[in-house]
């Protein structure tokens, strides 16, 4: 059929643009064959995780392809940071409008970026003609019956998240030129929204203690509420706790940075539980705890706000 | 940003037509976390794969959701087929112009179909707003060191193929109306169009036996040049050799049998080379043999044809 014979044309491409990224400790063979083979340590799982990213969707039009790249592959690697997964290797289904060559350059040198920055092989994928989407397939591993969950949190657990959050809202709001930065700090939080790092290294030391765990891709509000579902629990957010970084408070309002905080999502940290005793990995913060009951809760509990349901 | 919020939305539509379809024996955990996790046996390899089908392109605007779920699912397990491979799970990443409930119905029934076929957990995706594509990763599990490839053929083995070739093209000719033909045989080779069946049995018995392997997928002739290239041999392929299905002739000229037997790919059948000693399994066809060199001859030894290159 007509893409049968067009899609021929694209063996080229992929040759040329995504062909060489596919070494790696579990890679047993690359691109090339029917399917590639991985091969894991003995006792280890299989952490599998898809995200899909969309132009004009989940990133503006004509964004920097090697960045949007780079992104896409950030997104679904948290994602094996929240299982406490080691990553493994990932595929890339790429649907292009055209095929632009100093474009595909940079996509491949974002992709690249990427490989090496998460130790994550490309080890296969596709190419079709169409609006520009890239769907990212990660692989992890994770010793057997370590992977982190959203489902074992309980009541008199205390709430965490890593890093701090509305970053990557306030880049977009910056890229999207809905509000103005001076140049520095522009340059930090756009760079939180384009080249975020997942917490890889933060999900491995939970293993085996953090209760339960999600990353905060859709809005810490969203994402604890999947806690809250997976675990039958009520969390409660205290927002005055909520790490805001210091860059945020130079852009916007308290206000405006509190609910890119809470609800702006996008930020790649993860948000975890742990049982009242245990002392939190470096760099994370306490931000609630863990109560019988259902759904989230957020509070306000600032030297004189007292007690405000949101 | 925008299309977090919209996404949302999304949550539903997963939750109620893409549940509950993620049971399988190697199946750890399922949807619904940040990753689902999976177990093989021990000494067993992970074979990965990606394909992606795009409405207009793969198949035509206004395909039969059911059937079209199908076959994505369905072309994407024959890869897993032609690396010997038994089948552990997949994911699906699902981009939809719109949410008709009706439609997403016929789609659910047709990948429950796929899953049940195959025996194929559906452990996770996703799903975007845009235009109708299906990118189907498939994993599989493969006995170290075992799995089938395309670059083992040397002079002197033969070269197979399993079925019979050219239905699926001819299907697609009847989808199309750029032919016609009587009910019985219509409905026969659309079948074989919307609903190939991968030779996942086959390619377990070529474990340890076949020296290189390939699923029919972009042509005949196309898939045994990725034999050639990958074992850098000469293939010859003996056309008149090449089996056609009974229904085909009912349809079309024998020439036109014949190039779609050889170009029209999507057969899903697998083409594997033995050592000439080697007996093949049941129901594959001799077709042609390896010899040094490079690329792909097809030659003509009909009874009175003689010798014709192609």
């Amino acid at each position: 059929m007509p893409g049968a014979s067009q899609s021929r044309g694209e063996f080229g491409l992929i040759a040329r643009f995504f062909s060489k990224l596919d070494k790696g400790p579990d890679v047993v063979l690359g691109n090339g064959d029917d399917a590639a083979i991985l091969r894991l340590a003995p006792g280890e799982e299989f952490a599998v995780s898809v995200d899909s990213m969309l132009e004009g969707v989940h990133f503006p039009k004509a964004s920097p392809p090697e960045d949007l790249a780079y992104r896409a592959v950030a997104a679904a690697v948290s994602d094996l940071a929240a299982m406490g997964a080691r990553p493994v290797a990932m595929t890339l289904a790429l649907s292009l409008p055209d095929a632009d060559e100093d474009w595909l350059t940079r996509l491949r040198s974002g992709l690249a970026d990427a490989v090496t920055d998460f130790s994550l092989p490309l080890i296969g994928g596709d190419l079709t003609r169409g609006p520009l989407t890239l769907s990212v397939q990660v692989m992890g591993a994770v010793p057997t019956g370590m992977a982190l969950k959203r489902s074992g949190a309980s009541a008199g657990d205390l709430l965490y998240v890593s890093g701090c959050l509305g970053d990557s809202a306030a880049g977009l709001a910056i890229i999207e030129e809905r509000i103005e930065a001076p140049e520095d700090v522009a340059g930090l939080v756009c760079s939180r929204f384009w080249r975020p790092k997942p917490a890889l290294e933060l999900g491995v030391l939970l293993r085996g203690i953090a209760t339960a765990a999600v990353d905060v891709s859709d809005g810490l509000l969203a994402d604890v509420g999947h806690i809250a579902r997976a675990s039958e629990v009520c969390m409660v957010v205290d927002s005055a706790l909520v790490p805001l970084s210091p860059a945020l408070a130079k852009v916007v309002s308290p206000e405006q940075a509190l609910a890119w905080a809470l609800r702006g999502g996008e930020d790649y940290q993860l948000c975890f539980t742990l049982p009242k005793d245990v002392t939190p990995p470096e760099g994370c913060t306490r931000i609630g705890r863990v109560e019988t009951g259902s759904g989230v809760r957020c509070d306000v509990t600032g030297a004189s706000d007292g007690y405000r349901h949101f």
